[in-house]
């Protein structure tokens, strides 16, 4: 079942770079592992913006939830989800 | 290069039935031949409204604008392209 | 697996007294059916606009969608679905 | 007499964790009582947000202020309330 | 219990100016009646626009909603309710 | 001559909760003294929000900048003033 | 007293070129003659929209309602109304 | 050449309030000079907010933006512009 | 003196595709001879929607207002207009 | 490949005049190579606000997501970028 996200990253003034950094490593690291278990379906920034458009594959809403919730940057973050379902035009030329 | 695409579709309610059909069969088969030529990526029902978004692979803002204007009901349509870029945490475990 | 709807209902002038009166009684039909069927858990009036709350129970993105697309005045709404997860205040005092 | 509520969270930076803890523990608990007195139908979290969507059941506007001004959280909500009205298409098949 | 009511009405270029002139002589009626009746306990033009800005005293909100949807010109008013509770600085200098 | 106002509070961190009472209690003073005067014919909380409406009934504008800016809490409020004219539906069943 | 109205002009498809025209002379003579009676105090064409800005000084806020009211193509029209007071900024070398 | 602008303050609580005062005593003189100069048709305040809609008479854009960035709190000002032309109803019984 | 135009184009239903076709060749030579005269500098599609972003170069305000109701299919477009000055930023590398 | 870009600036209270002033001495900087290198085919202030449109000039999303990153004021910037395609009423008087 596919969702479409977007987050768009604000950090706070007070964190200093080793701060953000650190925060970046681990957001790659957790955001690779669920490209590599399936969950994270693809991810794109939007180009000139802090933010990206992703595409997650759960099993509900609740797995989705604790996905997001599990981001290391999530407090950090404004999400919104679109929740997607199978187009009429869809064919099996694409991945998904 | 990938785009994203938000297409909301508003039909007039002088069409009728069969020329909202024949709309739809021609749009059908426009997006698998985009598909089948690899310069759609995926496309998705938005949940309870009459939008989908889709991703294509293009060589340029040119081909985009040619491709967005070849879809039949392209003048019921409210589309808002956004520009993709690789994103740092993308890896190779994903289709693209 | 839940998901809130807001439904806003706009029909065209064209309609007669007649065909909208048709349209909420197949409405009415429909929507009985899925609050016996448990896919519909509650439907409430926003007070002051032709417009409702709703509440569904369903297993993924792709039901839900059809459940939409069934609504007899599916093409005169304007529907805006927010994906619901269990919340960690919630005891079992509530209905659902 | 039912409202629909959207309340979403925002803490200062300046909170300690220890903080955020003991508010979410008071919050959990608030919330608890006024599932119990039946006075809170219903919470589910946004998917993807901090924020929740709930029912209340209150005799009047006034027992609704105190209502959400008793929430431990009320200063760093923001809260819009929609009232909410029976639904014509509303069956006995439903909780509320 | 107070409500506010903003109103906003939209007629159709369809309508001949006696049916404005008929359904504008009705809704005065009924608004008078409301007043005498004491549910509506104001109502004022907004300068330069063909809206108002109305209160209400009913018992819940399935009266409210009976009141709005009883105008004559319901199906031609956008309406925005925003419920009132006591506010703590009102004294008994004002007439409610 | 009447107006509507929509006044949001927001006050900022740093204020001490002394600080806060100290606003309000003047807050209230200068509203209790502008009903006796009849410059504010009513105020009302917005239900799950700190914010009101309130009516004014003034001379002229002037008169009306210099009662919002002589609110204690002015600099932390957002204020959106609308001018009410006399509604045709009007009568005399209510108070002004 | 000085109010900012902004207009936004909407003419509908169904208006003959001469009925526009018709309507378009009619405005002419009455903003002249409020010019002349020193109601309007000016009028500008916001640059590439149907629209203007102009300023109206008026006895009261039912004045100004009749004033907007009395425009041939105030059906047609988008108003909002802006009160406006002295500024302490304001010298005696600007015409008001 | 005209144009209309509006200007909304928003000072950081940092500022002492002899830093606002030495603002707010610096953009008097500012603007009381602009209007001798004939640069400044007009200022008013908004009720109720700490803006004004102001009047420029300039060479061209960028003698405005010289305007604009020469106020002592511009940096404190979020301004819009809009760019007036001559308005076919306008007359010469108004000062400009 | 340059200014930033958005236009968005929308064509009642009523236009037959002659009539459409009609405007655009009429607005195809009224833009060629603004860019031959030196008043537009440039015109760009914006990808997926019927809009243009372009930019002009006028004596004044009056000559733009002029420019823009020109366009034959001024009456179909919205218009946003930017005035723009020179960045401080600019070099002698670019166009203008 | 040409893509329009607003970019908004908002710098944090917290900086030094100093801090600004290097910052904006590195943007020139940055700002004058993408124009020699024909990146970056015009840049113009938005009259009145902190913010600028540029035209860039780049192979594809991911150098103008590089582009865009490389501005040494790029955290402090709210980007939004359009993509343009050539317009049909586009002639070669004008430079690009």
């Amino acid at each position: 079942m596919l969702f479409l996200a977007r987050m768009d990253v604000h950090f706070p003034e007070s964190l200093t770079p080793e701060q953000v950094a650190d925060f970046q490593a681990r957001e790659k690291e957790y955001s690779g592992n669920l490209q590599r278990e399936g969950k994270m379906k693809g991810i794109w920034r939007v180009v000139g913006e802090y933010a990206n458009y992703s595409i997650y594959d759960v099993e509900n809403n609740d797995e989705l939830q604790q996905v997001m919730a599990g981001f290391p940057m999530f407090k950090y973050m404004n999400v919104k989800i679109t929740p997607l379902a199978e187009h009429p035009n869809h064919t099996d030329a694409v991945a998904y």
